[in-house]
């Protein structure tokens, strides 16, 4: 069963948590200073909009036509109950499960590419450089450049630039520029070059190029698609249609809300929302990879965005700026920090974190898939662990629950993962 | 803008178009006695209530309610405006298409899956063969086995077996069992191995394999992905959502319904409930490979529906079943004949047909994803060509056009084919 909103019932505004964290937000660190970052260190990165977002106090935020005319492509997404997974398990709870993997791009990464690149043409630039991993990020963000007509320049982790080639691809179709990190078109790349002219490449030297091909040129802003107060904001749609949602079903609240949590932002884009409703009995719940366990492994203290040591400090749970995770299938969960509104609720008791090894993450993917069909991205399928083990707790306890958690992506450009763990050579690591 | 209805408002019924065919439709002919076959010919293989749909002359033919539970997970599909796309086109045409590859497999082929297992189930079948060329079918049929809880066997051939691995694993996740066509499971598949050990298979090696797997195993049936009159009633689902989406959106009749043409099912899913309304000025209109272009310069006459010449002949528009198309993108429209029902239409005038070489569908194909977003099939690109072409004449003529086509399934398995493209590998055949 399927609950579809209006395209006209797109939420009008952004739901800001500041208002509602435990804690008061604590600001980023300047590297060099050891101050707060201000709005002027962050202008030649960020348009003002977004640097106003980051540290906004507002309870909601207005999101621009222009933004809501491209949202409308796709949003409202359908809530979707997963009746044929909650019989195989045998389950008196009822499963909810949010579907952003009906964007263009396949995820919920395109919720704040589109904003994000609207504020940047609002005010006058032209060109946007970012980094990706795997490709998520990077095609939401071709995507959304194409949208507005902005060129993009993404620097994709030479490892994957080569051996998983359609997000490449993807990226290209929408007419995004991208080459292998390390490249030469940067002097943070070319050092890494002669250093090491076959490195494969990493995130923390991919970002080390975008910024400063940002940094360097008037025409050209930097774009972030996680982690920064202002990502997690554009994602609240997802909590706020699924309340809408939930009530069109004939729910009250949940029980407990469920995502995947690499960077936080598809986390928050389904939880946020239900913060202020923690009172009512509403559960946050986190889920990570084993293999990078930072919610529930890391140490809570300021730490770099990224391995290069170069961004400002953030006050998050880190497994260090230097961890480098084994080379899990869900290349998004990655990450050795976390947003840190998501760390500030979990410090504070007010979110659950658990962690799954990929093995039981892949078997919860495949039952989903053989009971309700789609396939889902590795990432997503943590959301999908959590949900199950609910739901097997639900029928333990002999009660019912309303579980919801986030389908944050599909799996259609990680199939030889899946090959992988059905043909035995995927380990836990 | 997308058109949406509820799940209460999927179709109750299927659109039998026998009874408004020009001339009636011409029986199979055994290949053997050169008589028309009879359903005792066709029990081997196929469940009597799929035998009774193949000529049935009812107006319409009830959706089992098993059935219309498994549709709804993802029907009704979408009806979409491409208000980008016309702007980008400067047209005064007013574009729409349907939606199709949001069903799990992505396509439209699990229309007629559900419904062919459903009925293989209720006959007490537990088990299901056969063939797939790039995977599309293959993997809509192991998904509707493994909802079914049937067992299904899938002959691939093995060229792509071997280089598109992605639908092969697709269909493993799904619960399906897959071999690379020719085998040794069967005596054809031996037969063809002993003449050429590494032969790479072809899709009537595949079909006779899946068939003498289905005819020497009582639990065992067959299953075709498109051509019979049985799957083209299947997918009268689409044309008929779209009517009723169409008149939400304010529309009156479609002034053309165009659709892409291999074998003949999406185009009949979108075009035959709009066969009664020809006289109100209506066009139907297919949109072939010039590489495989069996409508506009193929013959009318009895051929057999596979290469090997082992199946039942047909009256239809064929380039001779000896015919082997060149290695086009578009694998799906790699089909020397079509469903006799399109060549019906296409001979008596009913259905206009037209002819694209790749290169030109692939430029649609990118038009379409930088303006929509979505990236489409190469199959599905044929009908956006024939789409943007009708929109630019409407241009030409000043005149307010209502076009619709069957967007019939995404691309996300295909990006191959657009890195070719976008790099000028992929050349005109």
């Amino acid at each position: 069963m399927r609950y579809q909103l209006g395209t006209d019932q797109i939420p009008e505004a952004w739901f800001n948590v500041a208002a509602h964290l435990p804690e008061p937000p604590a600001p980023p660190i300047h590297p060099g200073t050891g101050n707060p970052v201000g709005p002027e260190d962050l202008a030649p990165l960020f348009p003002m909009a977004l640097i106003g977002q980051e540290v906004s106090t507002a309870a909601w935020v207005d999101i621009p036509g222009e933004v809501l005319d491209v949202l409308a492509l796709w949003r409202p997404t359908p809530l979707v109950r997963a009746r044929r997974l909650e019989r195989a398990l045998d389950t008196p709870a009822r499963i909810y499960y949010k579907d952003e993997s009906v964007s263009p791009a396949g995820s919920h990464k395109p919720n704040t590419a589109v904003p994000q690149v609207f504020y940047n043409k609002v005010e006058g630039i032209t060109r946007i450089a970012t980094e990706t991993g795997a490709g998520q990020w990077g095609s939401a963000l071709a995507y959304a450049c194409q949208t507005f007509g902005l060129d993009c320049q993404i620097y994709m982790v030479a490892a994957s630039y080569h051996q998983k080639p359609y997000r490449r691809v993807l990226i290209e179709t929408w007419g995004g520029h991208v080459v292998p990190s390390p490249s030469d078109r940067t002097e943070a790349g070319r050092t890494v070059l002669k250093r090491d002219p076959d490195c494969s490449g990493s995130l923390g030297i991919a970002i080390s190029e975008a910024v400063e091909d940002a940094a360097t040129r008037p025409d050209t802003h930097y774009s972030l698609g996680s982690v920064l107060n202002h990502v997690l904001l554009h994602q609240t749609v997802i909590g706020l249609e699924a309340k809408r949602q939930l009530e069109q079903a004939g729910e009250g609240l949940p029980d407990v809300v469920i995502g995947s949590c690499g960077g936080g932002s598809n986390l928050a884009g389904i939880a946020l929302p239900f913060v202020p409703h923690r009172s009512e009995g509403v559960r946050l719940v986190a889920v990570e990879p084993s293999a990078c366990p930072t919610l529930t492994a890391g140490r809570y203290e300021y730490d770099f965005g990224d391995e290069a040591g170069m961004t400002p400090k953030l006050l998050m749970y880190t497994l260090g700026h230097g961890f480098i995770p084994p080379p899990i299938h869900a290349g998004g969960l990655r990450y050795h920090g976390d947003a840190p509104i998501i760390c500030n609720l979990v410090k504070n008791g007010w979110m659950q974190a658990i962690a799954y090894p990929q093995g039981k993450v892949f078997e919860a993917a495949i039952q989903f898939a053989r009971t309700q069909g789609p396939v889902p991205a590795p990432e997503t399928a943590h959301a999908i662990r959590g949900a199950i083990d609910e739901a097997l707790a639900a029928r333990e306890a002999g009660q019912e629950r309303v579980i919801l958690f986030n389908y944050s992506g599909h799996g259609l450009l990680d199939l030889g993962a899946y090959d992988d763990f059905l043909h035995g050579r995927l380990v836990d690591v």
